[in-house]
C-alpha cells in the first residue's frame, strides 16, 4: 500500500476507513439500484442495437473497476442512453445489427474508449473536455435526447425504421407505418402513459399521502420495474408473442462472459474518432454528475483520475462482453439519494446484477420491446430541454449561435456531425470575438487620477497624445488588429504625437503580437510618433524583458497612465 | 465611375490624377521588373512541374487585373516560390508532370483559389489570415525554402527524383546518383556559385567602385538575366543539349492563350483544401510586401479589396494559362526600388512580358534548366531563417513548440501536412494557455489603495478574505478551473469567510463561464461563504445585467477592490 498504490487505486483510501455503518448504508443503495438499472440496462442494450443480455453485463465489471480506480463516491457506472445512441451510431455505419461484427465491433470500440481515457488520464489531459463549451453541451444532449425517443418510436408501433438524422429515423419510419401492429402499439402506448404518469402524477400524490420525499422517489423510481412487470405478465399470460409483439426472447443465463476486441487496424481506424467523441462525452457527462455530487458533501474529485477510473471501466466493459460505458446521471442521482457512501455501494450492485444475470434472465422472455422502448423515451425526453435557446439568447449571441448550429447538426446529420461541428464552430467564434477586441480611447476623469473609456465618460483628452487601452491579450489572431488600427489612427493629417498603449488588460504578449508591437514602433518612429506602455502586468513585464522590445522601443514604460499624461502632457507644452 | 466602382475598383483612384512624371517612374519600374522576370516566371514554372511557358502567361493577365483591383501600389504580381512549391505538391498526388492533366489541374488550382479569396474579400473574411501565427509563417517559409532548393538538385545533377517530403527527395536523388550528368552538374554549379557571388560578393563591390545603392542593386538583380545568357549561349555554341544537358526546349510563341479550368466536381473536392491553404499563404505573403512597401509612403492597404484584388488575378490565370499567382517579396521590391509609382508600372510590366512570350520565347531553346535551377537555389536559400527558433526560444516557449512542429512536419511530410498541423498547433497551444489562466491571490499594498499578488509583493491580507484576480477572461476553456481552484481553495477546514474576484483583466464572461459563476455561487452559499465580485468592467457588466447571476450572487458587486476589502474586513471585526 505504497504511496504510489494509494495515489491510482483510491479504494486503498476509503477502504481502510470502511465500518459497518457504511456497508448497511452501501447495502440498501445497491438493493435500490440493482432494481432499477435491469430494466435501463436491458433498454440501452437495445438502443445501442446490441443484445439484451450486453447492456446487463456493460454493468458488472466496469462498476467494479470504477470502484477502484474511481473517486467519486457515489457515480454508479454503466450504459447511458447517450452513449449508447452513439455507439449505435458509430457501428451502424460498418456492420449489421444482430451480427457477430457488430458485437465484436461494440467491444473495439469500448476498448478504444478505455485507451484513450487512460491516455488521457496518466497525461493530464481531462482539460481537453472543456473544449466542450456548456451550451454545445446542452445542445447536443437535447438533441440527441430527440434522437433516442424517436429512434424508439418503432418498438412502440412494431416496424423497423433507422438513420442516424432525425429525417432518416422520421422517413423510413413513415414508409412502414403500414406494418403497425396494434397489439405492440396498445402495450407501447400504456406503458408510456403509464411512466409519464408515475413520472409527472405519482410522487404529488404520494406526498401528499404523507410519504417521505426520499422513499416517494425511490417508489417513483420503481416505475420502470412495474411497467415491466405488469406488461411481461400480460403478454405472457395471453400469448401476445403469438401475435406479433417482439419480445426480448432468450437471454443467456451466465455470468459475464470473457470477450476479447478485435484487433484489426482498419477496424480501429475506422472507429477511433467515434471512440474519442465517446470518451470525451462520455467523460463530460460522467464529471459533471460526479462533482454535483461531491459538492453536496465538500468532498473532492481527482478529474484526471476519474479519467482513469472510467478508462479501467471501459476496458473491463471490452473484455466482458459490454460496450462503451460511462458514469451515468440518474442511476448515479439514485444511488446517492439512496445514501450510497462508498463506491462499495457500487460493487455490491454488480453483485446484485450478476445475480439478476445468472437466475433472473429467463423472466424476461416475454417482456415485449416496446415496454423497454417506452422506459427510454419518458427517461430521455426529460434531457431535452430547449430553454438553453433562450437563455443563451439574452447573454451571448455567439452562445446561441453555437447551440443551434449543434442542435441541428446533431439532428440534421447525426451525433458525430453534431456534438464536433459545436466544438469546432465554440472555438472559432471564441477566436473570432478575441480577434477583433474591444478597445477603448481613454482620458483623465477630472480631478482623478483614473483612466477611462471616452465614449462613455466626461474624460479630459489632448489632442497630441492618444491612448488606447486593448481590452484583450494580444496574440497571433489579433496582432494585425492593432497594427492597422494605430496606422488608421495616426494617418496623415493627425496631430497625435504620442501613443500610449494602457496594458492593464493583456495577460499575455505571444511572439507575434511582440512582432507587430515592434512592427508599430518602427512605423510610428518613422512618422516621429512616440510609442509608450503603461500598467504592464508582472508576468507580461517578465517576458517583454527577454525581448528587444524595451531597447528598441522609442517611448517609455510607465508604471500607470497618469504617470503617462502628466510626462507626456507636460513635454508637449513645454516648447510652446 | 460611381462611388461602388471607386471602392471596387481603386483604378479609378489613381487613375484620375495620373500624370507624365507618374508614367516615366511607371515605365522605368516596368523595363527593370520585366528583365528580371523573364528567367524568374520560367524557374517558379518548373518548380512548378509546368512547361516554362506557364510562368510566364502566369504574369501577364494576373498583373493587369490586380492593376484594377488591388490596392498597393508597388504589389507585383505573379508566380511566386512557395505558392509553386504548394501547387507542384496539390498536383503531383493527382497526375502525372508534363500531361494535359496536370496543366488542367494547375488551371482549376488557380481558379479556385481565385473564388476562394473573390469570397473571403466579398464577406471580409480576411481576418482568416490571422490565424497563421508569424512563428508558424516563419518556419513553413524556411521549410519551404529547405524542400525547394532540395528539389532543384535534380536539374543540377541532371538525374531525376521526386517526392513532398524532405527524405523521399533526397533518397530518390541518392538512389539516380549513378545517372549524374557532368555537363549539366558543371553548368549547375557555376551558375549557382556565380549567383551567390553576385548576391554576396558583386553587392559591396560595386559599391566600393562608387556606383549608388539602388543602381549597384539593381545590377546585383539582373545576376540571374546574366546567367541565363551565358549559360545558354555556351550550350548552343557547343551543342551541349546533345550531350545530355536538359534545355528549356521549344516554347510556343504566342500571347496567353484562352484556357478553361475543369469543374469536375471530383477534382474540385479534391484541390479544395490545397486551394484554401494556397489561397490564405499567398494572402499572407502579399499582403505582408504591401503593408511594408505601404507603410514607407504612409499609404493605406485595404485588406478586404487586397483579397479581391488577388482573386481576380488568380481567375485572369485559371482562363489565360496560367497558374496561382499571389503578391511576390522579391518582384515587389524591385518594383518599388526601381520608383513604380502606381499599379500602371505592373501593366507595362505585363506588356513587356506579352512582347517577350510573343517575341523572345525561341532564344531560351537552349537554356538549361540547370541554370534556372540555380537561380531558385539561390532566391529561396534566403528565405531560409532558423534565427526564428532562436527568437522564440528566449520569449515563448509555445511559439518555439510551434515553430520547430511546423518546421519538422512541413519537411518531413510536405508542405500541406506542415502548414495545417502549424495552424491547429497554434491555435490548441493559445488555448491550451488561456485554459490555465495566472491567477494570483491579492492583498492590499500598505498605506495605498493598491492590491498586489501576495507571491510577489509585501501585502496586508486576511484569513478570511481570499481575494483572487484572474487573469485571463472567463470563456469555456477555463470555466471548470476556476470552479476547481475555489474548491480548493475553500476546502474543508479552511478559514476563507468571504471570496471576491477582482475583474480587473476579465475581458469576456461567456455562457458557460456565467453558469460556473452560478455553480461556484451555490456551493459556496452552500457553505455559508460569500462571493462577492470588484472592478467588474463596462462591457462585462453590461452583459451580466442580462443574466440572473446579479440577483443569485450571495455577496456584493464592488466597484474598486479597495471598497471590498473595507466592507468585508470590517464586517467580519464587528462581530467579534
Amino acid at each position: 500500500m505504497s504511496f504510489r498504490l494509494t495515489k491510482y487505486m483510491p479504494v486503498f483510501d476509503w477502504g481502510r476507513t470502511y465500518n459497518s455503518e457504511a456497508l448497511s448504508n452501501d447495502l440498501i443503495a445497491a438493493v435500490i439500484v440493482t432494481i432499477m438499472l435491469i430494466p435501463q440496462s436491458l433498454a440501452y442494450a437495445l438502443l445501442a442495437g446490441l443484445p439484451p443480455e450486453a447492456g446487463i453485463y456493460a454493468s458488472i465489471v466496469p462498476i467494479i473497476l470504477y470502484a477502484i480506480f474511481g473517486t467519486s463516491r457515489a457515480l454508479a457506472v454503466g450504459p447511458v442512453a447517450v452513449v449508447s445512441l452513439m455507439t449505435a451510431a458509430a457501428i451502424g455505419q460498418i456492420a449489421e445489427t444482430g451480427t457477430m461484427g457488430y458485437a465484436v465491433a461494440a467491444l473495439t470500440l469500448a476498448f478504444l474508449s478505455g485507451a484513450i481515457l487512460l491516455v488521457m488520464g496518466v497525461f493530464r489531459l481531462g482539460f481537453l473536455a472543456n473544449f466542450l463549451s456548456h451550451p454545445v453541451i446542452a445542445g447536443f444532449i437535447t438533441a440527441s435526447g430527440i434522437l433516442i425517443a424517436a429512434s424508439q418510436l418503432k418498438h412502440i408501433l412494431g416496424i423497423s425504421a433507422n438513420g442516424h438524422s432525425l429525417i432518416d429515423l422520421l422517413w423510413t419510419l413513415v414508409q412502414n407505418l403500414g406494418n403497425t401492429n396494434i397489439i405492440t402499439v396498445l402495450i407501447g402506448a400504456s406503458a408510456t402513459a403509464f411512466l409519464f404518469w408515475v413520472r409527472k402524477g405519482l410522487k404529488p400524490k404520494l406526498l401528499s399521502m404523507g410519504l417521505g420525499p426520499k422513499l416517494a422517489d425511490v417508489a417513483t423510481k420503481a416505475g420502470p420495474v412495474a411497467a415491466v412487470l405488469v406488461t411481461t405478465l400480460v403478454t405472457w399470460a395471453l400469448g401476445l408473442d403469438g401475435w406479433g409483439v417482439a419480445v426480448v426472447g432468450s437471454v443467456p443465463q451466465s455470468l459475464p462472459p470473457l470477450t476479447m476486441p478485435s484487433f484489426d487496424p482498419d477496424l480501429i481506424r475506422q472507429l477511433f474518432i467515434p471512440a474519442l467523441l465517446i470518451s470525451v462525452i462520455g467523460f463530460v457527462e460522467s464529471i459533471s454528475v460526479a462533482q454535483t455530487l461531491a459538492a453536496k458533501k465538500r468532498q473532492r474529485i481527482n478529474p484526471d483520475q476519474e479519467l482513469i477510473g472510467l478508462g479501467a471501466a471501459n476496458l473491463g466493459a471490452a473484455f466482458t462482453g459490454g460496450y462503451p460505458v460511462t458514469g451515468g446521471f440518474s442511476r448515479s442521482v439514485v444511488n446517492y439519494d439512496a445514501g450510497a457512501e462508498t463506491p462499495a455501494a457500487g460493487a455490491f450492485t454488480a453483485i446484485g446484477l450478476a445475480i439478476a444475470a445468472l437466475a433472473l434472465t429467463p423472466l424476461v422472455y416475454f417482456l415485449p420491446k416496446a415496454t423497454l422502448a417506452a422506459t427510454i423515451i419518458v427517461a430521455v425526453l426529460s434531457l431535452v430541454d430547449f430553454s438553453i435557446l433562450k437563455k443563451t439568447w439574452g447573454y451571448s449571441r455567439a452562445d446561441f449561435f453555437a447551440v443551434t448550429a449543434t442542435i441541428l447538426l446533431t439532428l440534421g446529420f447525426g451525433v458525430e456531425t453534431g456534438v464536433s461541428a459545436g466544438v469546432i464552430l465554440s472555438i472559432f467564434l471564441h477566436l473570432y470575438k478575441t480577434s477583433r477586441p474591444h478597445v477603448a480611447e481613454v482620458g483623465l476623469v477630472s480631478g482623478t487620477h483614473h483612466f477611462r473609456n471616452v465614449l462613455r465618460h466626461k474624460v479630459e483628452t489632448d489632442d497630441t497624445l492618444l491612448t488606447l487601452r486593448v481590452d484583450e491579450s494580444l496574440y497571433f489572431v489579433n496582432a494585425r488588429f492593432l497594427e492597422d488600427l494605430i496606422q488608421d489612427r495616426t494617418a496623415k493629417g493627425s496631430p497625435v504625437r504620442n501613443v500610449v498603449l494602457m496594458c492593464s488588460a493583456i495577460n499575455e504578449i505571444d511572439f507575434s503580437a511582440l512582432e507587430s508591437l515592434e512592427v508599430i514602433n518602427r512605423r510610428l518612429t518613422e512618422m516621429e510618433i512616440g510609442l509608450h506602455l503603461s500598467e504592464v502586468k508582472g508576468p507580461v513585464m517578465d517576458r517583454l524583458r527577454k525581448s528587444h522590445l524595451l531597447q528598441d522601443l522609442n517611448g517609455r514604460i510607465f508604471l500607470s497612465q497618469y504617470d503617462a499624461w502628466q510626462a507626456l502632457i507636460q513635454a508637449e507644452q513645454q516648447p510652446e
